[in-house]
This record gives C-alpha cells, sequence and structure tokens, in this order.
C-alpha cells in the first residue's frame, strides 16, 4: 500500500478510529489473548469500552506465534476497516534465549555480537508473533545507584552510538517488509533518562542544553541514522517539561533537527503522568499536551481515547495532529507488510524449531564470556582442572543471572554457575554452599560454606545482587555488595586459601570489601542464558577474558558521579604547580574510580610501543593516521580492546580530558605483534560550542592509545584553520 | 570627587598605570607591610615589577591599622597620581569577634541579628584598615560533601536572598562615604558555585539556564538590589565556559540584566585558570577573555599587567574596556572617601577598644545560640544544674570552634565546652576526657573517658570535624562522623547512661551512629569565639534552642542531593494510587532526609491550628492573608519560626512541592497563644518558564505553614486570569 493509499485510508476512518489507533493496551483488553477480558487493577479504571478496543492500534506485551496470531484475527473480525494491530514487546537483551545484559554487552566491545545478539532476539520474537520491540535503550548514564545502567551500554556517546547502530542493524535487519525474521526497533528513552537526579528512577533531569547535545543526544541520533522506526519518550523532564509533553524536544529537536518521520510512542503511563509532574491539571490538558509534543501512540493510558475528540470539537486541536500520528502508525503497519500478512513472522512451527536453539544458546554464551570483566586477579586465575574447587555464594546454583527485562526468559532454562563447573571438573573435585541469602546470613550457612570449602584448593564466591535490585525502579543508594555476602567473604577468608570473586550483578559497585578482600574478581554481570556455563569457560581458562569496563566503578557512592570523560577544572589535582590542599579534590578518598571506563585484564598482558602519527599536522580537509604497535608479552592467546582516546586542549568551552574516538578489538597469540591504526579526521574533532554550533576549532589536541582510559600513550598534533 | 573628575584623572594614566589598577596583590609585595619584601612560591613567579606594586590598585589580606596606614602612606609616597590603595580581606563570619559559620547564622531565620554580626565584622575590619571585605557568599547549596556549604546560609533561594540583603546592610550600612565604620561588600560566588559536580570543590557546574535563574541568581540578584558594591567571579564553569571568562555570564546577566555597575574581581586566581580549564591557550588569551568578560579586578596572578597592554596595542582590545574597569575601581575609591581620607577607618585606638569588645562577644553567643539546632531529645535535655556531668570528646576542650575563614579570630580566645560548662556548674561537678581524636582513638583515650564518665549523671560527647575538614577545598566523600567518633559513642554507650551529642562540624552530616545511638542531639556548627558559651546556655537551659535547619541533613551520602524544593516526579512515592515497586524511590533507604529543612526542636512544645485564608480566590491585583494560630503547649517559653510554603500545582514547566515564600519567628510564653498572619501576593507566585520569562500562572495553589518543610497544614487558593 502506498502512502496516497494509506492516506484514503485515513480518510475513511472516522475520528474515534482514527483516536483510537492512537492507543495501545495490553493483552487481557483482547478477545483471542490467554488472559483476554481479565482487566483488572488500573487497567479496569481506564475507562476502555469495547468500541475501543476494536479500533485500537496496537497491542502491548502479547508474544508467542498462536497466541498473537488469535489476537490477530479476532481483531480483524470486528476492526471495521481491517486495520491489523502491532505487537509490540520488550525483548530488550533476548527473547528467551537471554543474553547479558547490556551493560555486559557494551563491555564486549563487539559490536559484531552485539549486533547478532539483536538478530537472533528478532528472529525468535518474530517467530512468535512481535512486530515491534522497546529496545535498544541507549541512555548515557553515569551514576550507578539508577537501576537502568544495566539496561545502557555505559557512560560514552560514542561508544553508546556505536551499540545503538548495532541493535537496530541487528533488530531491522536491511528491509522490515521483506525480512520477515526482524522486528522494528524503538530507541528509547528520549531524552537523557540517564540523568535522573540522586540515580532515582523517574526523578527529575536538569542539564544545559548544551550538554543534551553533546553527550546524551548522539546515541539516539546514531539509532535514527540506522533507520531505526520508532522512539519512546523518556519518564523524566527535560527542560523542566516532561519529555512526553516537551514540544521543544519532540518537534524541534527529534523530528525537524534529527529528522526523525517515524512513530514516537509514550512510555508506560507516561501521558497521565504530566499531571503528577505538574505540568498538566487533567487528564484532558495531558492528552492536549502530548499530542501537541508529537507523542504518536499513548501506552497503558486512555487520555487520548477519552479526551482528543472533545479537543478537536472544543478547536482547541487540530484533527490534522491526530490524521499525522495515525498516518505514521499506518505507515509502519504497512513496511511490515501487516496488511498482507498481519501475522507476519509468527510461526508455530518456527518458533519451535529456532527459539533457544543450540546455536542461539551458543551465540549467548560467547557474548557471555566476552561481556565479563577481569577486574584483579593475583595468579590464582585461571583455575586448574585438578584441582578441588568450593563454589559459595548465593549465586552458586542460581538461575536468578538473567537480569532484569528478561520476562520471556526462564530462570529454570539458565546454565547456573554449578552447571557450569560440572561441565569442567568432576563432581568429586566441587563442593557447593549457599554460605548466604542474598540479604541475610546465617552460622548455619557459614558453617556449611566452611565445612564445604574445608578440602578445597580454592574457593569461588559467586555473589551479587537480585535482579530486582537493578533495572527499572531498582535504585539503590548504598552501591556496595550486600553486607551478607561481604561478612561471607570476611569468615570464608578466615580458611586461608586462595579465593576468587564472581559477582553477578546490574550496575558499578563499590566493591571494597570484595576486591581487597579476594584475589581475583570477575564481574560477570547477568550473563543469561548460558551464564553458568561462560562464567566456567573463563574461570578454567578454555577462554581467556577480554571485556572492559563501559561505566567507571566508583571508590564509594560519596564520589559520584565518576566517570572518564570528565573535564580538568581551574585546579586540577596532581597538575606540576597545584597546591597540596587548594585543588578539587576530596580530602578522604581519590579522585579516580576504583576501575576506570575501558579496564580489564586478561590472562596475558599486552604492551604498547612505537605510537606514531603520519604528521603532526592536518588541516579541516585532510586526515591523519595513528598507530601503535600491540604485542601479547604472554604466554597465552588474548584479545585485547585497543582504544583512541583525543583530548581538544583549548576549546572555546571546556572539553573532556580524554574522548573515545575508535577502538580497535584485536587477538594476539603469545609473542606476537600487531600494528592497529586509526584514522583521525576533522569530523572527529567537532564538540557543541557556546552557541549550539557542532564545529571544531585549530589549535593542539593530544591523542591517546591505550588499552583503558587511565593508562595510554599520548603524541600530539594540531588542526591547521 | 565627582564622575567627571574621576574621568579627567583615568586620561591622566598611562596605560601601565590604568593596567596596574586593575591588578591585586597580596600584603608582601608593598613596602610597608610588615612582611613587605617577602615574595616566594607562586608569588615569586609572578613577574611583577616594582612599577608594577606602586600602581597597583589593591591590595588582598591587609589588616590591623597600624599596618594598612603604613601600606598606604608608603604606596601613596611612591604612586605618581596619588591614588590610594583599596583594602581587602576575608572578613566573612566575623574579624576577630568570631560569629558562627554563616551556615550556621542561617539556621537562626534571625536576620536582624544577622546584619548585626556583619555590622560589627564591619566596626572591627575597618578600625583596623580594612575597605571591602569579600563577603557575603550567597551560593545555593544542596551538596553536603562540597566544604564550601558552610559558608552558605542554606538551599533555599528565598532564605539566602533575605540573607544576602541583610549581610549585605550590615557590612555597608547606608552610606560608605559618610559611615567610615563600615566596610563594602563583595557578594560571590558569581555563579552557581554551590553547585559542583560530587560536592567536590572548584569542579564543573551544569545546568540549564532556567535552573540558574530560578534558583541560584536570586541570592546574588538581592545582594545588588542592596547595594552590594562589588561581586566576585566564581571559579567554575558557567555554561561550559569558567565564570571568570563568561561574557554572556557577565555582561550580558549579571551587567546589562541584573544592572550591576560596580567592581568584578576575579577570585583567587581565577583569571589564569583558564589555562587549565582549557579555554586559554595561555596567559595572555585568559587576560583578553577576563577582561573581556567584563572582569575589573584580577586577584592573584599577573596576566593583566602581563598582556593587557599588548592587546591593546596589537588591536586584540579596546583600551575602553580597560578605562571603563579603571573608572569603577576610582569610583568606588571615591565613595569610600579614600581620595579626602585614604586611611579611611583605620584608628589603632578604636581598633584597641571595639575589637573583641564585651558588647561584640555577648552579640557572638547570642548569634551562637539561636544558630544551633536541637535535632532530638529524649527527655534528657536542659541539663540539671546539680547533675553531674562527663564532658566527653575531642571538641570537650578543642577552641577550634570557630570554623573556616575565620583567620584573624583566635582559637585561644574562643570559650571551649568546657570554659562554658564551667559558668553554669561547679568544677566538682563535671568530669572531662577527650576520649578520641578527630581521627583516631585508643584504648587508654576510651578508658580515661569511662573512667571519667563512671560517676556521672548524664554524658555529654562533644563531636565533631576538624575545621579544615569544611572549608574551602575541604570535601569529604563519605559525610558520616569520623570512625573514632562513632566507636567512641559506642564504648560510651556501654555505660548506659543518658547521652547527648553536641556536633561542632560545617556540613549536613549523615548522623547514622549518632542520632540513633544517643538521646539527645545539638547540632552546634562551628559556633564562633562564645561558641562553649552559648552552648553551655542551652544545654543547661539557660537558652531555649531555636535554630531551624536551612539545609537538609541526608540519610546517607547515596541520597546526595536531597532538598525540601524538588520536584514530585511522574511517579511519586506514597501516591494514593502509586505501585508498590514503580515509583521514584531507593529500594534501601527512604526518599526523605534524615532530618528537613526547617526543621528544629525546642524545649516546649509549639501547636498549629486554625489556619484560614482572607479569600480563596485572588487576581494579581489584589492579595490574601493567610494565618494560623500558633500556640506554646509547653511549659517553657520560647522561640519558633513560623515558615509558610506555596506550591503551584500545575506550571508550564515542573513546579518544586513547596517552595518557602515567607516566615516570622515569635516567642511564645508557656501557654501563650499568637496569630501569625502573611500576605501573599501575585509576584511571591512568579517563576521562570521555558523562555524564560518570569511570571504567574492562574490556577491551583497550596499554602502550608508549620514549623518544619514537612509537617504543615496546608489550604488552597486560586490565582485569577
Amino acid at each position: 500500500m502506498k502512502e496516497q493509499k494509506l492516506t484514503s485510508l485515513v480518510n475513511e476512518m472516522t475520528l474515534d478510529e482514527k483516536i483510537a489507533q492512537l492507543t495501545q493496551l495490553a493483552t487481557p483488553f483482547f478477545k483471542g489473548a490467554s488472559d483476554g477480558g481479565q482487566i483488572t487493577g488500573p487497567m479496569a479504571d481506564m475507562g476502555i469500552t469495547d468500541e475501543m478496543i476494536e479500533n485500537a492500534g496496537s497491542v502491548l506485551g502479547a508474544s508467542g506465534a498462536k497466541e498473537v496470531k488469535n489476537i490477530q484475527r479476532k481483531h480483524l473480525e470486528d476492526n471495521r476497516l481491517g486495520i491489523p494491530l502491532l505487537v509490540m514487546s520488550d525483548i530488550v537483551h533476548g527473547y528467551k534465549t537471554i543474553f547479558p545484559v547490556p551493560l555486559g554487552i557494551g563491555c564486549s566491545w563487539d559490536l559484531e555480537l552485539a549486533e547478532k545478539s539483536a538478530e537472533i532476539a528478532a528472529k525468535e520474537a518474530s517467530a512468535s508473533g512481535v512486530h515491534v520491540t522497546f529496545a535498544p535503550m541507549v541512555d548515557l548514564v553515569r551514576d550507578p545507584r539508577w537501576g537502568r545502567v544495566m539496561e545502557s551500554t555505559g557512560e560514552d556517546p560514542y561508544l553508546n552510538s556505536e551499540y545503538a547502530r548495532a541493535f537496530v542493524r541487528g533488530f531491522q535487519g536491511n528491509d522490515l517488509t521483506t525480512e520477515k525474521d526482524r522486528v522494528a526497533a524503538c530507541v528509547k528513552h528520549f531524552a537523557a533518562y540517564g540523568a535522573a537526579e540522586g540515580g532515582r528512577d523517574y526523578n527529575t533531569v536538569d542539564m544545559s542544553e548544551r550538554e543534551l547535545r553533546e553527550n546524551y543526544l548522539p546515541a539516539y541520533q546514531a539509532a535514527l541514522d540506522e533507520g531505526c522506526e520508532m522512539v519512546m519518550t523518556a519518564f523524566n523532564t527535560v527542560f523542566g517539561i516532561p519529555a512526553t509533553g516537551n514540544k521543544k524536544l519532540m518537534r524541534s529537536i527529534l523530528r525537524e533537527e534529527m529528522g526523525f518521520d517515524g512513530i514516537l510512542i509514550s512510555d508506560w503511563g507516561a501521558v497521565k503522568e504530566m499531571i503528577p509532574h505538574g505540568v498538566a491539571e487533567d487528564e484532558k490538558e495531558a492528552a492536549l499536551k502530548a499530542l501537541t509534543a508529537g507523542v504518536d501512540i499513548e501506552m497503558m493510558t486512555s487520555t487520548y481515547v477519552k479526551y482528543l475528540k472533545a479537543l478537536v470539537e472544543e478547536g482547541q486541536l487540530d484533527e490534522s495532529l491526530i490524521d499525522e500520528a495515525v498516518q505514521r502508525i499506518l505507515t509502519l503497519k504497512e513496511k511490515l507488510g501487516l496488511f498482507e500478512n498481519p501475522y507476519r513472522g509468527a510461526d508455530e512451527e518456527l518458533e519451535n524449531e529456532i527459539v533457544m536453539s543450540a546455536a542461539h544458546r551458543e551465540a549467548s554464551r560467547e557474548l557471555a564470556a566476552k561481556s565479563a570483566v577481569l577486574l584483579k586477579n593475583e595468579g590464582v586465575l585461571p583455575l586448574k582442572k585438578d584441582q578441588k574447587v568450593a563454589l559459595i555464594g548465593p549465586f552458586a546454583e542460581n538461575g536468578d543471572i538473567l537480569g532484569p527485562w528478561s520476562w520471556l526468559g526462564s530462570k529454570e532454562d539458565a546454565v547456573t554457575v554449578k552447571e557450569g563447573f560440572l561441565q569442567k571438573i568432576d563432581p568429586s573435585q566441587l563442593a557447593v554452599a549457599k554460605g548466604s541469602d542474598i540479604e541475610t546470613i546465617t552460622e548455619e550457612q557459614i558453617k556449611e560454606a566452611l565445612e564445604a570449602a574445608n578440602d578445597a584448593d580454592v574457593i569461588v564466591l559467586a555473589l551479587g545482587e537480585d535482579s530486582d535490585m537493578s533495572g527499572e525502579a531498582g535504585c539503590r543508594a548504598d552501591i556496595k555488595l550486600l553486607g551478607a555476602q561481604l561478612e561471607l567473604i570476611q569468615r570464608m577468608k578466615e580458611l586461608g586459601k586462595p579465593m576468587v570473586s564472581v559477582l553477578f550483578n546490574g550496575r558499578p559497585l563499590d566493591l571494597h570489601g570484595v576486591w581487597d578482600q579476594t584475589d581475583a574478581v570477575l564481574e560477570a554481570w547477568y550473563p543469561g542464558t548460558e551464564g553458568g556455563a561462560a562464567i566456567a569457560d573463563l574461570l578454567f581458562g578454555d577462554r581467556n577474558p577480554s571485556g572492559r569496563l563501559t561505566m567507571s566503578f566508583p571508590y564509594s557512592a560519596g564520589q559520584i558521579p565518576v566517570y572518564y570523560n570528565h573535564f580538568n577544572t581551574g585546579r586540577p589535582k596532581g597538575a606540576p604547580d597545584a597546591q597540596e590542599r587548594y585543588v578539587s579534590q576530596y580530602l578522604d578518598i581519590p579522585n579516580s574510580p576504583l576501575f576506570p571506563f575501558g579496564f580489564g585484564l586478561s590472562y596475558t598482558e599486552f604492551t604498547y610501543g612505537g605510537m606514531k602519527l603520519s604528521r603532526e599536522k592536518m588541516t579541516c580537509e585532510d586526515s591523519l593516521e595513528i598507530s601503535v604497535t600491540v604485542t601479547n608479552s604472554g604466554s597465552v592467546s588474548g584479545e585485547e580492546v585497543v582504544q583512541l582516546y583525543v583530548r581538544d586542549v583549548s576549546g572555546e568551552v571546556v572539553r573532556p580530558l580524554k574522548e573515545l574516538k575508535d577502538f580497535e578489538k584485536i587477538k594476539l597469540e603469545p609473542g606476537e605483534s600487531k600494528e592497529v591504526s586509526f584514522i583521525i579526521r576533522e569530523e572527529q574533532l567537532r564538540y557543541h560550542h557556546s552557541d549550539l554550533t557542532f564545529t571544531s576549532d585549530p589549535g593542539t589536541f593530544i591523542a591517546y592509545i591505550g588499552g583503558n582510559s587511565r593508562d595510554a600513550m599520548e603524541k600530539s598534533f594540531t588542526l591547521l584553520k
């Protein structure tokens, strides 16, 4: 159906039908759903009529080929014009085959595998009837208190942008019309949701427009550049106005400047939430503000279906804005081929075949292994397969390693650490004890753990946070490991045996009590379905850790926010002429994070040398090549993430000490060397000036190359006028 | 000398003389100083010539009538045109008679006493030869990690504005020309220095321009409205550019919009610090940017004297900008009467008479008593004068209670807590032990403390932070009381006796380990010269505590920032329809601070009733009166701070849950009632809209009256179109 035909379809629709098209309802509203008609709680108060349901434009949270087909079939029976439903779900890091949480994926620095994870999620989801996923989440994050940092790939705008593109490619493929095994992506949360004050979810965001454009918008833009079909609004305020009712943000910045012409959907309930936010007196004003701002679909509240018609009739709202929104929705339905085949990829047989297939699990295992970051290793890892191992801790036999936003994944399908270990060593070599629960510990548990460890050569502690301690609304003011587990570490330490900590969690933690008390620390994140297997691969040396942090690990909660690409200040600590006291510092802790952005160890060592520039001066027209020789100076094969950072020494506004500009992940055999080269062009040196123009300034720059954001070689170069 | 005459004086000056007039040097540069010629360290590297010194416009840090006269006399001998020096010093909360730190003064809610404290400081300073003080500091503060919160009156823009006015009145009096016993004020730090990221001094500030105007600018504006003669730049960036080189901030906002035509001075070294900030390549560019932005005086770096001449000669800088700056400096000298009498108020005899006079000390004692905030009292206070008291802790006999920025005050002159106690009770009733040092504790110290407390009826613990743990560059990531002192509390608790904590410190602390472990907590801040006497007055019931917090006490460092006038969010915790999980909250701590803004206990109780509005609807032309009856329902006389807050229920942008609009401090005898009335006018309901206009919106408002920002009665009213 061409645009013209869609327009004539819009013209055929009554105003009520059009407004209902802008509404998204959960599955229980639909006749064909297995839970159809079970409208309870807040849903019952929405004031939704049968007519609204019959004309609704999309369904939230439906999945499973059989059920989705049934919902669609019944819907089409009732819908006057035969407009199919869009089926949308949160498929964030896997459908049923769960991959590591996105913060873990970020740490892989592996864009191909990231894309593959989205592709696999799309294949499973589309076969199960899903058309659109509410992913990727690309919010820049700097506050580990915030539970949703696990949904982001980290604190860097460039790297987040690369991942945004990879995920969109993976979800959407090349052509949504012909590729029925892909799903439309919905980038979220526009904008700057990651900057919630105090790291408390849904909280106020305030920043300068320059900061928004410089650091927060690039990843959303990258997703749009990659053709992302949808955008979701953020819960927070931007410039003092909730994103969902923010005309400047949505009409001027998102649509006009960033060129987005797809569907803008509210986050869950966010239209009505303008009332508690205090920018709408009632639902009617909320509806008016949201549609005026450009929100096409209202998710899970009913202000549109209740009030848009009256607003049009009273002359407060131009019906053309509604038409425009409907047109966008129908355009996506058309692009997905739903008018030709409303069931699209839904296919029970295919679903059975591919969901949780061995190939998908293997991809998850690989990505889980690449996501884990080795933070410390004092000669204890890798474990030897003839050692006796005590596996202790609340995550020893715990399937809660899928992480938040894995609602279709099943903990029962997850490979636990114990199961992973038993793929490597004989049961006789392994003693297992829980040691503690996540938040509590008993003397009995400690006793069992000490007994289990009594004969062991090495103790592996599987520790972490319950998955609901992060994710949406999963915010913690204290970012240490839970006290019960810190006590477990202390008690196990009494045995004087080598100890390895493996951490399952969704945020950078203050690791005092862990990294200083155990001999090795592996940050496993929530590694997904094959987590235990991947961790065993790493711990027993069948794979070599290659993950690198994409979010700084603070020294303590009192250091928040801490991120690598900060400014120098006028009184930087450690400057040659710095005074002892009057510098920018804390009296009680260092300025540096415990582990910096880009950091991660390997079982081998990489040495850097021979850094050189192809030229020391460049113009805006040419480029320079910067290269370094990296050598695997250890004794095992390994992967290194070679990172290029640039500093603009003097700008019109203050500029970060380092900014990631490029990276390459390379594999080196023992003794092998490789020259890694990067090209620097003027475009990479642009930034937002105080007048918001995005240009570069001539002057001195410093290029850094290294294995993390702290330890790097450097060379200066000049950008000429 | 009239403006015209000053202009002709400027015309007589050579370019070198004019530029030197813009430079401020420390006392060692001047012949007449007791430390004259002792130019060491960074000062020696400034490249200052004798000619520059002879033509310098102002001296930093000189005081003492004899010395200042000597400096001025020698200077005038050398200065070709006989232009006297301006003598400037940091007289922040007292000259030698030290008052409580400003955060303490803030907690008095006593504008008259605040004004009096500045007046006394001015009298002592002016008699000692000072012409200008670098005060008041009116930066809005929300982060207790920042060491300089003790210099501010707190987190509220309205209250800070009232104090700004009071301090300026107190320093400057009515007429600086005729009143030689006053000094010119210099409001600082323009702008938004209090918002340093992470509470780390000198760190980056980023916020929206709307936020800057709404919350941060009002107190500076209030100081200017009161006629404050000078403004000091902040160290931080504003809109990405260091304040000291920020033309938009200084020329457009400060001078054009806010109407400031006085002298703008850089903070210490801040001009040159544009180089490490990364907005100037060298000193020459720094000089150009600072003067272009409108900085008239460069403090303690020498970029102006080294480079302005060349910049003029090269045509990069218009000499008229220099003339304008010189004119402003000469204008203040003229206003201070320095051309007629270059020694102005300097008077050794008067100095001897009034500095640290009994009357000044008494005023300090009164303000110290009014600044202290009683946070908890489980029936243990006031102490009885026939009790046996054990006074334990590192502040028991410690004169370090003057606080930062009291460089002319002497710890030896301070009344310690022990001395204060001995004004109340017989030495035989008092046992004293240190118990611990600030940061360390020994078993020996504990043993002595336990012994001292053995016979006591009650234990008073005098605890806190060293004064250099706050103030400039005094930032702490951990805001708990130091561990040694927490241990002291635990050990003393073993005795099972009633325990009172008295805290000497410069920031809101996380009081876990103190308030939950002792029976009463009195926050004394750094109370100044008469601190121990004032604390004894309160503890023994000769005065009744009446201080109320002007900065929230966080539940923990992980809750920062926490402040009362925050927004509601779209998912407020505790709303009637709120879900259990999906609300804006931390999983592990409450959203509320441990002690809210406006909170403080008394030895009596105040009950509120009969809240009424004169009308429920008002227009922009009329006003409404809101009143409440407050009753002293306890058994002793006491003072209550009756606080009026208003909430704008729905705005064009999100609006705070409560905003302080007025208050009245009243004294009530036992059983006495008083009706307290406030007038609300439309002007008080204005706020900055998204287009930065400052207007009100018609609609619903809620007025709250109560004894703190948490516990208040409420009534709605409507502002009509």
